[in-house]
């Protein structure tokens, strides 16, 4: 018998675990991603803030599936899925037939339809988008040193992140300790203390997906570095020199961060089946898409039921959960096994605010302060560990953290036209 | 009295050294450079060829002039001098007056008038340069897996190294080692040990400025990791698919580097001096301009003279104590005090060729193989702690270069159109 093709189109959290869990079955693994490598997304706010350096959160998707033989890594672009003849197709025409595939392409931040925002306002996914940032946020004090005019000096000291989810809080805690604690000695002109970070959220309170308490907390441990909030209102306007909120109020700020809204990557439209409003596929209790039982969605993509019409949260633990049951469900079709329904293990909510503060809901218990921020280290210490394998890399990373490692702090790229 | 305006353009070794010179002098003095970071050049190659992480080699310009009171930096691109109103001005229109002014640009790759040839062979003198070459050079063995084709995935696994001196043959022993031991274990469908390294070189010998058996053994260091070299050839022809040499060989292959000219930096003309070939001013030996005392120039951009008819040479030595002199020039010129002729001192020439091979060429006694490698290391870490100030660095960097750290080896950027 033929060895089953099956091709994974992601190297992410999900895609990752999907492939680990067919190690040692008789398959052909493809796994197919745009970048060569795959990104620790839970920290990438932090090189957003220059507090990590890329390296220091990436690992060549190769090198992690390098003992697994069964698994062949390409460097590729999938832009197409045809169905009927069962094969993906990528933007060099290549094609790569399967017998069984996995979506886990992840999403990118939304704009809600107006992507001329992105402009002014770049969110946070990628490596790309965290140097962008990066580049933003160091360039607003460069410029802030430079000028002599007073009023342009506190736009360009003025932060604005978009939206109030975790994503939005952890900038909104590593922001200001950047700024007014690392950067500090380096100017002459200015004072860093001076810096004010806003962040924006529509609803009442910031982190919906925990409890009340711990929101309530993560407000007074923003509020104790200096972090302004604007509750139930919306950036009705985001121009190059600020934001006007639905209130009308006026904030002149040169650099905007949008962490509002996402959406699934676009991939998921060349099934042709029904998506949400996020680009979601709603896909069968076994993570399968309905009408083809030989794809599955995982991660951000899908929109997998989950107790009493929740939905599994686009979290890496829904990914990587969501990789391992695929990986199963393959292997139990191989031996002609009955599917079995996909179920989400909620290992709980993690947010950090600061160095030295967090809110945690684990297991229906809520921590917070110090003990839930080493509870975070300890976490995302062991997996970072495990990706990479060599004990003397959380010593590396450990002091970067904990020093803000000053070559971590270049501006690359280029300002774009415009912008 | 009004303290005197110094403004130094280029925070490089020259700039940075000319700027320290003056620590505790009474003068105002303003670092300009279009970076924030001070690079660490001699260790470019190493991004290039993913060994290193860029973060790895530089350093804030600021954090560097942190505790030098009378220093302020900006980040600033200056595009004019206008030497009647002894004003520099810079790419915003912003104008910086000064008293004294210190050019410390560096320079560029040179295709001696060719640009056009950068699309097909980029140089190495930045961090976005590296980057560029690194992506270039991954990705190769990305292609060289996913083609089926023979003749192309050969031309993939074959790299050109347009150039021999110091960048080209560090370049061509440090691509074989990661290629045929770091990246082998990662790859299904191709065996990295195929990987070809080819350097052609215009004279009859690599390193011109070492003694003729450093050059000798230099050639059996990189022969001995399979370099292949081409002496006494030019490349006439360089296209997408590879180099024609001018014996008429043709090389396809689809990376070439160049590393084959250098050229001052294009603002040495705003000053309406004669400048030589390469773009480099001829200094007085005091490293001032002809007609313009109070303008110095050091570095890559200087022509200084040193013995008989020889050039101070474009190594960071060289530049270094340009700028310890210039600093010293500037407070005898404050004091009323005669100017003095700048005297270099030789420290020798190093190249290292692959991890535990290098040939040194110190105080007239040659160097070659591990002692030379474990000199060049000694040094090479001791500059790196020197500027960065923590011991720690050290263990982490020495770490990195030793491991052939993986995190390093993201591609980052896009492919340009036609590139």
């Amino acid at each position: 018998m033929e060895k089953a093709k099956v091709v994974i189109v992601g190297g992410g959290f999900g895609g990752i675990e999907a492939a680990r869990g067919l190690a040692g079955s008789y398959v052909d693994v493809t796994v197919l991603d745009r970048t060569n490598y795959f990104l620790f997304q839970p920290l990438l706010y932090q090189v957003a803030t220059a507090a990590l350096a890329p390296s220091d959160i990436v690992y060549p998707i190769r090198a992690m599936l390098r003992r697994q033989k069964n698994a062949t890594v390409f460097l590729s672009e999938v832009t197409d899925v045809n169905v009927a003849e069962k094969v993906v197709i990528d933007s060099d025409g290549k094609r790569y037939p399967y017998e069984f595939l996995v979506l886990a392409c992840g999403g990118r931040h939304s704009y809600f339809g107006n992507d001329a925002l992105e402009e002014f306002a770049p969110g946070l996914k990628s490596i790309p988008d965290a140097l962008e940032i990066r580049r933003r946020f160091l360039t607003a004090f460069e410029e802030a040193e430079k000028t002599d005019d007073e009023a342009e000096r506190a736009a360009w000291m003025t932060f604005v992140i978009v939206g109030g989810g975790p994503t939005g809080c952890e900038l909104a805690g590593v922001l200001p300790e950047i700024a007014k604690r690392a950067l500090r000695p380096d100017f002459r002109r200015i004072d860093t203390q001076n810096t004010r970070v806003i962040l924006v959220e529509n609803s009442p309170r910031p982190l919906n997906a925990f409890p009340d308490e711990l929101a309530e907390c993560a407000v007074r441990d923003l509020e104790r570095l200096g972090v302004e909030f604007r509750f139930e209102l919306k950036a009705s306007v985001i121009d190059a020199e600020g934001v006007t909120l639905s209130s009308g109020e006026r904030i002149e700020a040169k650099t905007v961060i949008w962490a509002a809204g996402n959406q699934a990557a676009p991939l998921g439209a060349a099934l042709g089946v029904p998506r949400d409003r996020a680009g979601r596929i709603p896909v069968e209790p076994d993570l399968s898409v309905p009408g083809f039982p030989e794809i599955f969605v995982i991660g951000d993509m899908a929109a997998a039921g989950w107790g009493e019409g929740k939905l599994v949260p686009g979290v890496a633990q829904g990914a990587m959960q969501g990789g391992v049951h695929v990986a199963r469900m393959i292997r139990r079709r191989l031996s002609e096994e009955p599917g079995e329904p996909f179920v989400y293990k909620d290992l709980g909510n993690l947010a950090v605010l600061g160095r030295g503060h967090a809110v945690a809901d684990v297991g229906g218990k809520t921590f917070t302060g110090l003990f839930a921020w080493l509870f975070w280290l300890f976490i995302h210490v062991l997996k970072l560990v495990g990706f990479r394998n060599r004990a003397i890399v959380l010593v590396q990373w450990a002091y970067n953290y904990l020093t803000f490692q000053r070559g971590v702090r270049l501006i690359t790229g280029r300002k774009k036209e415009g912008g």
